[in-house]
């Protein structure tokens, strides 16, 4: 028997790893096969040709690393820029502050430009770095195009307007982790150069590939990089790609295949649909937060968030509580509050392969944790506020007309 | 791809096939095996043992039928009866109809007693035949414990008591197919001698086993039973019982494996604890119905089943067209009303394996539905009704305190 | 954890259930789905279409009753017959023996004409019943393809020319339960007027189909057949394929979908390559066999069967401790001998999804058991006398040239 | 349906990915979870400390690191040396050379000991070094357990009383990946400071976990490493460690849980029987590979691997052409030769989750394939070898008894 069963279904609402389709189940419902057989190259090359949709991307090149997004982020970095290099990056919450941990540990030259948390990347002072940078000492801005801890979105076009009007030739180096597949992400169109996301998030598989895809200036960047990697080396994966192997050392089957499944579950929905469907779920789950009575940790309208809303709760409240409740009477699995907010906001992911009525049941039980915990919410008023603007813009479900 | 693909979680609220678990579907996950090896009969085994307190039995006999319900039912009839048979069987909706029908088919003597759809079985009917009978030319008692088709959940310690106030040596049949493993049920103690479900419905398997509890007079009965039948004979079950190896036909493997993973899962959260949470799910469910001011098919408490509800529409709505709305709309499954009900009630099934904030999701898609029809719903208001009492009502999760 | 773990694959070699292909275990791994919304009856009618292919059938009407072969010979019999009707039935090994036990008990006129075990059906006794019943009081052939307990096959078309050499109008039943899918069977070239077979033979499914296919001329006489049923009865299928809705009561969602996947595997590999590539099964087991110096149950090679292979053994050696001693030290699951063939012969099932190198690995275990229990082989013979075969005749896999 | 369709089971004998358990299938049949729940730290304790009995460790410090063997690989040196650091390796093959690929590229300092490929380390120069180097520049020994490319096993315990003998300070850095839990490894004893291996070899699981155990010295070591790496930090997992939330990042749900279900499998098989049954395995391969005519790669009997067996083709066949073969006739997936090796060697895996039968039947296919290919060899030849000793040596299933 499982650790700690309990009737029903598990609602999952963390920012990730999130729900699996049944049909992905499926296809990862298999046997190893040996990768060195004829099968498993076909299979990477139509994998290889799609991935690239869902970064909107004709010039990239992608690599499926079987890592997670931690990986991701650091085969984006030591394949593109050599130790000592000047970086901008964006402090705006716990995934962001990760990620500049992480270069500076990598020896980059980071110009950290924090936010509060709760407001997006501050691109004026980009505005001023790079007004500033005749020289071109900056070699990449690095940003989260969505920050999982505070539910705040990022105005990528902003960016590349930014370096278009300093005709400034820094690379863009994007974290779409909580983005990718659910907000709409234009990796050609605003001349982002590596952006990467992780299996477990909008694409709906478990954890273990992280998708990286290359813009032809990074590739190039990447032959001159002095960072010190094997593992993540994309030098590795192009020499396999010329030998039509693909692989430098072992996927997993079972990934390859669910991915090929996630990938035909969404061009089936298509892609702009799919991020439809994000923008309603986003929208439905603020709605419910404003009648309850609730702040948005996320501090202006242009940066919320669609695939994830991190809630304000009273300072009488220790959210903790609220996450832990969820799941030991309702099975419902919120995310915590992360360092500078642990305690003072709840998480509710709304991305990946779910659908309005899985999300109006867990504002159902938000409303009655919000209750057992001492807040005085009206019950169903959160859901009646969804439901309104569910009811006007929710589609027909277009294999079901 | 699968034909009619939708994102997220199909929300399946017909009364039957219901959600199966993840550790069901897991343990279902495998190929075939000898089922005259030494573990299959092993696991029967257990199985036999433990199927029974389901029923609340120590004495019945269990039989694991690779049929349906309706197959179940056929079964409980020709073993214990004879052609010519007098019976008392209720009329109280589709399910019970089908069932006469069968008695009808197979020969037997029907006394029919109707009541109309949603009401329960009129007992005053039965304590005037049986107060008549004192020659015993009843022979036995048809009844379905909870009717699928209205959401009627009849009183079945009264049809004993009222066996024992007259003496009556009658034979009481039961259809338990949308009440065990969800509804009190007491076999031994209200002196049932047949009574029977189905896998796919309270017990969250796939449909194909019939499974079929026989009391000692039962059993008895079937000795002098002259019913044709083969299949669905019970004597060559009780020879294979003997033989130890337990089947006269190959048994599904995959559903014996998720019968035992089911059966664990009951255990664990515990039948009564199962039963409370059937009766947490149904009360809300009509307290929601409540306050969207429809009314419920069932036209007295005393009646009211906590597996499924049968809401009656308003006469400018075409129940119909509700269920059909739900599915193309918002993947959601609602049962459709049938038969002389058709059009005029559509059902919400709330058993199995079920937790309350799917019920609340559903019945959130409910009201958006009612909207979409034309009917002036109040958006929030049975999910506010139903959180109102589930909030106080809903324990914490044993295997997580 | 299981019950009785072993390391490896389980080597399943009875003559069903048989292995199942991981596409179709895949295709099975899936919650329940309302089976009255539109996706399932669409499912639906298109295995009723498809499902005629495996009887090469156009003429026929199939049905898809949830039961195992002892239900599906019962709804051919009770179907086309009345109670007191003349049969002519060939007692030829356990199966067939059982066959004629459920005639007798569903009150048939059973002529049985039995053979020796391990001889045919007798065809000589057949014409002479014909030949003498020009007044037609048989109503019935019924006749096993296959026998699974003697790996005997029948000759379909001879006793097609025989009740064509007498203009015979009695209806052919035939039980191909371990023969459709596997042998060549040709239904409407045969005039067979009901085939049969069950979803875990050659289908490679689980338990939990039985499938029939019934000639016009069956449909025919169902109309004026007093036997009574109901859970078996054509009649209540008829009327729900008329309503479009084809169920009339709950099918198994995941044995549907998984047919659906059986038969795309069964129409990609060709029926013709798979029937050819159980006569190479067959053919390489009966090298094998030679080799070891054994010999056939079955008596002349006429009869010879390309599924199962029920193999002789020295009177010295009990056959149920090869096949204990199989399972008990080689993973390996083979078939007992059954009734009067108990103790003298196992036998090794060589239909569904398998091939060719699954069989050389039993042939293997078969040999270390034989001389297990002291029988003199020479350790390889069988394997070196079936691989000169196979590997003269197996094909190109085609998908992969 | 499936790219490359054929009917049977796929016979998986390259030697990685490996053939995986139907329980660990069903284990990791499942949706995503929060890992931030109580579940997965209770979950992955119990892993953390059971995994260490894989490596017969008790002072151990384990690493689940989402990663393949190449990450494993990295992770092993960059936490415990600091660029420029010498090490010795031993290059006998191409997974050797790849690791020393990789210690070159992370800047290392690696005298680089070459043997012909077939042979193990050459432990006589590792001892000539040793005795030269009283100023212990060596930092490490980095060996191969099992040479994958030529099943090569190298003697560990010699290399320990090396270093004992000269009382050398250097780390012993272990590649186990086609070695642990399938031969005989003592960590504890042998003194191996950090030893590796990946989820897909012989633990029988997908690959993405490559998990590492460090020694209290590896440990102490990685205090000083200057090693740039933050994916691959041990730090961040001992920070997490300490926690007890045990993950700096996403790990995959479902392989947390298919690997509680593959050490339940080995416990419940016993290491000890594991080895054993490895060691039938191999044995029995040799003894067909020698009874065909054919030389085995490896040059002599004390390093003959019982994981993996390549086999030398005449120099007039090109074993690559066997490998296709394989593949596209007989459902049969073999090793190719790699590199010095390629066209000379195919290689059989024989390690994970697998029994005699299993390999029996590949044996009788790879001398079809040798007959298709030209070689003459006697069919059966192999098989009879190999059962011969087969017979005497497999134990009955200790849960079959």
């Amino acid at each position: 028997m499982d650790y700690v069963y309990a009737p029903g279904k598990n609602h999952l609402f963390v920012p990730g790893p999130v729900n699996i389709p049944e049909p992905v189940l499926r296809a990862m419902n298999r046997n190893n096969e040996d990768y060195r057989s004829p099968a498993i190259p076909a299979l990477t090359k139509t994998l290889l040709e799609d991935v690239k949709k869902i970064f909107k991307s004709t010039t990239g090149t992608p690599f499926m690393i079987p890592t997670t997004g931690t990986g991701a982020w650091e085969s984006a970095l030591t394949n593109t820029l050599s130790p000592g290099d000047r970086i901008v990056s964006f402090l705006i919450g716990q995934f962001s502050l990760l990620w500049i941990d992480q270069q500076q540990r990598l020896n980059f030259n980071v110009d950290v430009v924090e936010s509060e948390w709760g407001q997006g990347a501050n691109l004026d002072v980009l505005e001023s770095k790079l007004a500033e940078d005749g020289g071109h000492t900056i070699k990449a801005i690095c940003i989260v195009h969505n920050e999982t801890a505070t539910g705040v979105t990022n105005d990528l076009s902003k960016v590349r307007f930014l370096l278009d009007k300093y005709k400034h030739p820094a690379l863009l180096l994007v974290d779409g982790v909580s983005s990718i597949c659910a907000l709409d992400f234009r990796m050609d169109e605003w001349g982002v150069d590596v952006a990467l996301t992780g299996s477990q998030k909008a694409l709906s598989l478990p954890t273990g590939i992280g998708i990286i895809c290359a813009s032809p200036k990074a590739l190039e960047a990447s032959k001159t990089s002095t960072s010190v990697k094997v593992f993540f080396d994309w030098k590795d994966y192009l020499k396999f790609y010329k030998l039509g192997t693909y692989w430098p050392y072992t996927p997993s089957i079972q990934l390859l295949y669910g991915l090929r499944a996630a990938l035909d579950l969404l061009f089936e929905e298509g892609i702009d649909n799919v991020i439809a469907r994000h923008s309603r779920l986003g929208k439905a789950t603020r709605l419910a937060v404003e009648a309850w009575g609730l702040k948005n940790c996320t501090q202006k309208e242009e940066w919320y968030s669609d695939t994830v809303t991190a809630v304000l709760v009273p300072s009488y409240i220790d959210s903790s509580e609220i996450v832990r409740r969820a799941w030991k009477r309702y099975n419902l699995s919120l995310g915590l509050g992360l360092n500078k907010v642990a305690g003072k906001v709840f998480r509710i992911g709304h991305l990946g392969n779910l659908n309005e009525l899985q999300l109006l049941g867990c504002l159902a039980g938000v409303e009655m944790i919000l209750k057992d915990v001492g807040y005085p919410v009206k019950l169903g008023s959160g859901v009646a506020a969804a439901s309104a603007y569910l009811q006007n813009t929710i589609p027909l479900i277009p294999s079901r007309i």
